[in-house]
């Protein structure tokens, strides 16, 4: 059952189990470092939709459906989907998923949301509320660029702080069968805004809520940064990683040692042009959803912190001259 | 703990509690019948604040902040926030609140947000993931009028299918203790379809999925509608409402005796020019943090199903020619 640790924590007795999972990414994902981890590749990232939030729910159902099939599930077995995307009312996840007509949640915490649905999945199947979860996210380069910043066909500059929305979907059925990777605890983040108001700079507006909740889970569980193989953090890319190592350092907490950002490991930053690094909710999912439970599940790493990160902004507060504030969650993901 | 009861439903053993509750809305609501219910009426519905963004916020802060006083609790007292709103990227939630340093998971159902924020808190509660949670949600009939339809000063004309976004918000704080309302159960909603384009019809958008929810909790329960006190949909108003009678109806339930609706309850229709009746997450927000809880604390309902119901399209969806789908969450509240 869930069990409270110390002020942020939740421990899981019955440790829900990743029964499947799935990433499916675009062209320019499919020629990064982790191409061969992917279950799809699409070099048409129209999804041979007619519109770029319909390619994206596209992207959805396929990460959901082919999850499916690798867990052995039909979408009837599944109790509830926690889904979210950065779209105006999260429509990439609503029209995606609405033909399996399974019980769904919306939920939102910007690129943090592959965490806040893994959460969400945990705490309803170790406590009796659900048998089966998934946990589904995307972001697609195309809508998100149209929606945030400008239309494609403006050619806008990008600044070097700048990062790329990964065109991707990720998705992790959960629930209590089998010996697969466990989710062991989570650790729920809250706002920090210090007052970033760049929208071309996610990653430092991000990297205070990842302190935050990063230092809270340490706290809680009174252990260290050498105590886990890995620390994965969601999409800070290269400014956010460098003001997340200088955060923990003021609270005499060093993760250099077994810290890593999907945001670098998306896209090879040499040769992609994609400045900072990678973003967007299909960022972590699809490094999570491939790559981590992979090496997860054959024990090459046995002990993972995940942890999604979220900017909270919309087009209209920084119009309003708003800052960005940043959200962080935390997923203890363990093999043994 | 939380336990599965049938296909769809979750009924709680430790039955969480509500410690505190309130509602605060605007100038027109505060006209209306359930005025005397309200913990406050702002006749300026700016609320002192610059954009209507920033009010709706505003909104959201004083409902949390007047609930966790009535409760007897400080915002470092609630374990987790579940919140959301109808505005792009959940504006009005995450920058109201990011001042209480609460950690908060945004939750997504457009309209039916009340209801599942209510869930949420609910299951976490009774599993043992939270001590005391907050469910909150808002509207605010400026910045939807300027996000979903045409800016205020655009003067557009509302057809009479067309319901009124009200400017409120509520908020419920749930616990164990005390003596309060109880969440017995949850029945979390599917997505329902059934072709609806005219996004000036929501309540014949969302009536398909709460006909679908009531179903099939009340399958899962092997229950009646004469076994309710009162069947309280969120703002379905009057042409939604029909429809729910006649789709029910075609499944052998007859629900009228014990149904009202909030879209229906929060206005006066003959006089306010509300047309079709009441919507927006903050009007059953406000209609069951209100109305409805304290009739209840007062024994006058003692078994009620509130239905959230949300339309869940946007904007660009609806240009991109799509249907509205509907989404519905049951609560189900008792006071014994």
């Amino acid at each position: 059952m869930p069990e409270r640790i110390g002020k942020y924590t939740v421990s899981f007795s019955n440790r829900p189990t990743v029964l499947g999972y799935a990433a499916v990414a675009g062209k320019k994902e499919g020629e990064g470092p982790l191409a061969r981890y992917f279950d799809a590749i699409f070099e048409d990232t129209t999804m041979g939709e007619k519109t770029w939030e319909k390619s994206e729910s596209a992207l959805q159902r396929e990460a959901f459906s082919r999850s499916l099939d690798k867990a052995g599930y039909t979408p009837s077995q599944i109790n509830y989907i926690f889904c979210g995307d950065l779209l105006n009312q999260s429509i990439a996840s609503t029209f995606g998923l609405r033909e399996f007509k399974v019980p769904l949640f919306g939920q939102f915490g910007a690129c943090s949301t592959m965490a806040q649905t893994m959460a969400m999945s945990a705490v309803f199947i170790d406590s009796g509320a659900a048998d089966t979860c998934a946990a589904i996210t995307s972001s697609h380069f195309c809508s998100a660029e149209r929606q945030f910043r400008t239309p494609l066909i403006y050619g806008g500059q990008r600044p070097p702080s700048a990062q790329w929305t990964a065109t991707a979907a990720g998705c992790a059925i959960l629930g209590l069968a089998g010996n697969g990777v466990r989710v062991a605890a989570v650790c729920g983040g809250r706002v920090n805004d210090l007052g970033i108001n760049d929208i071309n700079n996610m990653g430092a507006a991000m990297a205070p809520a990842a302190a935050d909740t990063i230092a809270n889970f340490l706290t809680d569980t009174q252990t260290k940064p050498e105590d886990y193989d890995l620390i994965l953090t969601g999409d800070l890319s290269q400014i956010g990683t460098d003001l997340l190592y200088d955060l923990l350092e003021r609270q005499q907490i060093d993760i250099r040692a077994a810290h890593n950002d999907c945001g670098l490991m998306l896209y090879d930053r040499e040769s992609q042009d994609v400045h900072a690094g990678g973003s967007g909710c299909g960022c972590s999912a699809a490094v999570v959803c491939s790559w981590l439970l992979s090496k997860m599940e054959k024990g090459e790493l046995n002990n993972v912190l995940f942890i999604g990160t979220g900017a909270l902004m919309s087009p209209t507060s920084s119009q309003q001259g708003e800052t960005v504030p940043g959200i962080a969650h935390l997923v203890h993901l363990v093999k043994k």
